[in-house]
């Protein structure tokens, strides 16, 4: 696989550090850990502060989503790793503001190793962390299993109600409570037609043959539920939303934000022909579309494929999905 | 080549399907022509209409940038192929307010036709249209034939300033002067890694072998300069920043505002490693950056690799660029 890079092992720091020369008014390093990240906005006295962090190779996520509206910080791992400890206890340090901390991660066992180990750390500074993973992905266990369940493109609506409620003055827990309840009220699918191919090593990070798709795969090609010859994008849709709605069924009028997310080569002509299906079916049931995502949200880096994410929102969970946003890679009015 | 879509002859209605579903409040179809949009917004009274337009495959071009502060209305053609006259005609119609429309679109055989027949025909109902060739691609022809070169990323920012411009109540005339303004004072160059393929034909839009790529590639696959085995992302960057810098001279202090582009499939993670040797660059010739674009924002479906683009910006300009936009696949604040 052709990488537009130099130094297979240098790949995180040059991304980051082209990141922060790009925008240097959004975001900066710390002192101590090159990829310790936080805010380079003023943000509210007492705002509780929202971290967030994994692997790289996901972007936006996750460093893209630091700034106004989202989050103050993130610990940024090599690619598809976590972060060690030491850069999450610097960000959780530099942005606590005397309100506590929010970790939000997916449930990956290095992040929920390290994300732990770091609030431990940030307990003996007398920091308050509440941790809240994402488990949206019905493919990775079955529901009586929810607590095994991976994070994926989903994060990105916890991301977004969280942070938006810790910038409109909630508490700590109420803070940790939104992210929990969005994460309660989110399912994804994904489907990967063609893997990625990790800097280092150049192996494709799944195999899968020419004709075939993987249903429920996950965002570092973890096994999905299973192989299957390519069909239509209205099947693909049909078959990723059945499995949402056996999972999180959802009544006439309820209402859902949705987000059709790219896995990183997949053309937005693709994703829109994706999201016109989804419409379809959501309308034939009786279910109102509050807000809609379409593109590439949680990558894996050139990887190939798509997911859906329906979440279901209240009065309360609309406000924060309205809530505006300024980062470099996600801008909302 | 995997594609999520249907029937392969349908992939530009169901995008546009999908696009409008999507985003309701943005953007609408007109009623004549299936591939005539406009904005859904309320405009002020007597602005300049700007009317983008030119083949699919190159979300968010362009149809991802009708909105506020950009474009009123879009004219979308096949992919890679140009709209044809009526609908081109039909939006300049929706988006006349008296005040005149400038067209915007890439130097393209079929595109210079068909807008220039849509403007005859406008001209008809007396309304006045001006039209901008954007032209920035350096690799396409000498700077002696500027006329024949190709647009590509470079349009951006000609949709950028001119957006603005009207936006900001310039008469016709002055937003045409803008566009054009903007045009002259940019360069962009590309390189192409792997090809896409178009739906209808699976064929890929160029051959290149297994460790070279092409300097100059166009964004529907037209042969650049040389084809090269892969280099570094350091000394590919110093490569098409060479063929810029000798094509439009810039001085110490003089201000650019620099866009790094993907062409698809290319993640971003790279295309910040490619942002941070154009910074470095610039550094070392005392040149300013004034503003940074990252991301995918002229795209050739799945095709991997990407452009460098650069626009001299002056005070006027600065202006512009800074102007807020608000469409569903660009916002800025």
């Amino acid at each position: 696989m052709k990488k537009l890079i130099n130094n297979p092992n240098n790949v995180v720091e040059e991304m980051i550090d082209g990141y922060v020369k790009a925008h240097p008014t959004y975001i900066k390093r710390l002192e101590e850990n090159d990829r310790s990240l936080v805010t380079a906005r003023k943000t509210t006295d007492n705002k509780v502060g929202i971290l967030i962090g994994g692997g790289s190779g996901h972007e936006p996520g996750f460093l893209g989503y630091v700034g106004d509206g989202m989050a103050d910080g993130v610990a940024v791992g090599n690619i598809f790793a976590s972060p060690p400890p030491a850069p999450i206890l610097e960000v959780t340090k530099a942005i606590d503001k005397g309100a506590g901390v929010v970790y939000l991660y997916g449930n990956y066992a290095g992040d929920v190793m390290n994300f732990g180990m770091a609030a431990d750390l940030a307990d003996m500074e007398d920091i308050h962390v509440e941790m809240v993973l994402t488990t949206d992905d019905v493919a990775s266990a079955p529901i009586e299993e929810k607590e095994k369940r991976r994070g994926i493109a989903g994060e990105f609506f916890v991301f977004k109600t969280a942070g938006a409620a810790a910038d409109q003055g909630y508490n700590l827990g109420e803070v940790a409570r939104i992210a929990r309840k969005t994460n309660e009220f989110t399912r994804s699918m994904g489907v990967g037609l063609t893997p990625c191919s990790l800097p280092q090593t150049g192996e494709p990070s799944f195999e899968i043959g020419d004709n075939e798709m993987e249903l429920g795969l996950g965002h570092h090609g973890e096994p999905g539920i299973k192989k299957v010859p390519m069909d239509k994008a209205d099947n693909i849709a049909d078959e990723l939303l059945k499995h949402i709605f056996a999972d999180m069924p959802l009544n006439k009028d309820d209402e859902v934000a949705v987000l059709v997310n790219g896995l990183g080569s997949t053309p937005r002509l693709e994703l829109y022909i994706m999201y016109r299906r989804v419409e379809q079916v959501l309308k034939e049931k009786g279910i109102h579309i509050y807000r809609s995502y379409v593109g590439d949200y949680i990558t894996s880096l050139e990887m190939g494929g798509c997911s859906i994410t329906l979440t279901k929102v209240d009065d309360e969970l609309k406000k924060l999905i309205d809530h505006p946003v300024d980062c470099p890679m996600f801008v909302q009015k």
